[in-house]
């Protein structure tokens, strides 16, 4: 592989020539130009781009910290990472930290050491600031760090009622919110949501605490149906939660949507795939990755940040577990 | 941050001795070494990594050039090399081509300037090795790449083969084979397994062709029960198309496996939340991308490598969208 100085001594000049040339900087004489380009041209030549970072201080490098890319959802989020990424010239590093604190610590650590630029995190516990290098870009996504950090989610609370509402306005009486973890406040805020909408009706609900982890799911989903066998409408945390519960009263004979609606929440592409499809609360995946990217490669390049937190909207996306139907007029006072 | 000139100041010695015992090379006295290491540890000093990687010519990071990591076949395969990497104190940068071939040859380019140490990388294009640096280790994983390069890739011949015994003894007599492009090595292979099965066999068999985009799979399964409704049997190229099978069998009202038989490939965690859950020919994923990364690090760590080609086998799993009965007598004839 091509060296500076081989360029330097194909074009007659010397390295610092060539330097200046690459580096755009200083004054070089056209023709002199013209030369040192026809020998980087002729040679091949790519200047290494880790001396370029010593002296420059830009690895071009971002990380990823997330607990497992085998979620779906948070396959999405890093898609949308490494596209936005890619289009600002950037790359990116993949942690998956399976939210095991030491993982998370050591994988902090490494980016720093290999001068990453900055990274965009994924983590639960409040990391202290003497972890982490004052000068290191850091934004939170989906789950808050620390007030001097950006972060970036989706409005859950508003999750949470529009999944409350939709249910409620298609007939359900009897529902059930299987929550997420207690510790992740995105899974508080849509229990909140959803539990400030359905304590104002006259309709019973229970509410169960997944533990996010799919293998158990199921067990938590049948000890559902045997006690409150009543249920006629599920309100998942989350669209793997919502499969759970569709295979499960399906296997029970239990008609989806007739004699049970499913309202799942994330909205990841694989729920429009089963029969019948997911309805769910969307999260905007693919804006929260690309504008948690836009924010850090901004701070990167200007090394300014305002610590701003930025909510952005969810939707429902109707599909075939919930009815057709609109609300009659008895359901729809009140509401 | 610290430097290693404040080490250096606060244990009372030379730059040079904190390097002799950070790189644990050259002698240096047992009192002036714990000395540097008390001044290491009370400034919370971290070398440079990125200076180490000039002298060393190591990195730690390695590429892991994909099509989609969207794709679950792929993100399994993505989880299972970054967890090799981080055993080993790898880090593993992320890179999304589309199978677009400027995309490949943009991030070959990139992680040779980056000086990743080597690159894991699964592309359609038979890269010629003028693009390639002589010394940059790459493995090719699932797709072949070039007969210098290692190759890691489960035996989709013996999965054609094992997709159509098990179809054929289980009942199904007219059977169809969604392939995937004509271009991967990888469908050919699965199709010629099937089709010499199928061949010896007094059924009726028809092929058609998938892009291996979801997008499209709909129609053309549509298409396929339209004009083949004597169908009893679909083995699907990978479990994507068999869900789309599934979900457009089950709202033709066709029972599954009782009229049709659906038969996935690759083994995706995903084909368990089905219901009926999907059977499938399995890849061993987990170890493909185990496998790969230890055979990269290997040749990373020691500059040697035999140019293998590695072959896995494949495993049937039985779930719900397969028949449960054994075949009769008149049906395993010949078999």
């Amino acid at each position: 592989m091509a060296t500076i100085r081989d360029v330097a001594k194909l074009a007659g000049v010397s390295v610092a020539t060539v330097s200046r040339v690459i580096n755009k900087n200083g004054y070089v004489h056209e023709t002199t130009k013209q030369s040192v380009e026809a020998a980087i041209s002729q040679l091949n030549y790519r200047p290494n781009e880790i001396a370029r970072t010593l002296y420059k201080k830009n690895s071009k490098l971002i990380g990823l910290i997330i607990p497992d890319i085998t979620n779906p959802f948070f396959t999405e989020l890093a898609r949308a990472i490494e596209d936005t990424a890619h289009h600002y010239g950037y790359t990116v590093v993949l942690c998956n930290t399976d939210e095991i604190l030491e993982k998370e610590k050591h994988y902090i650590e490494v980016l720093q050491q290999r001068q990453a630029d900055g990274c965009i995190m994924i983590i639960n516990e409040k990391v202290t600031h003497s972890n982490l290098q004052q000068d290191f870009p850091i934004v939170a996504l989906d789950r808050p760090i620390h007030a001097e950090i950006p972060f970036i989610h989706a409005d859950h609370y508003q999750g949470g009622q529009l999944a409350a509402q939709i249910l409620l306005r298609k007939g359900s009486k009897h529902l059930v919110h299987i929550r997420g973890p207690k510790y992740l406040d995105s899974a508080e805020a849509r229990y909140q949501g959803f539990l400030d909408i359905v304590k104002k009706e006259s309709v019973s609900y229970h509410i169960l605490e997944s533990s996010f982890q799919p293998s158990n799911d199921e067990r938590l989903i049948n000890d559902l149906f045997d006690r409150f066998p009543e249920t006629d409408g599920i309100f998942a945390a989350n669209d793997v939660i919502a499969v759970s519960a569709l295979k499960t009263a399906l296997r029970r004979g239990i008609a989806v949507p007739e004699e049970l609606q499913i309202m799942g929440y994330d909205g990841i592409l694989f729920g429009q795939l089963f029969y019948p499809s997911i309805s769910t609360i969307a999260q905007p995946i693919y804006q929260l990755g690309e504008k948690a990217t836009k924010i850090l490669l901004q701070w990167i390049e200007t090394k300014t940040c305002d610590p701003l937190v930025s909510c952005l909207p969810v939707e429902w996306i109707e599909r075939d577990t919930t009815r057709k139907e609109l609300l009659d007029e008895q359901h729809s006072n009140n509401r």
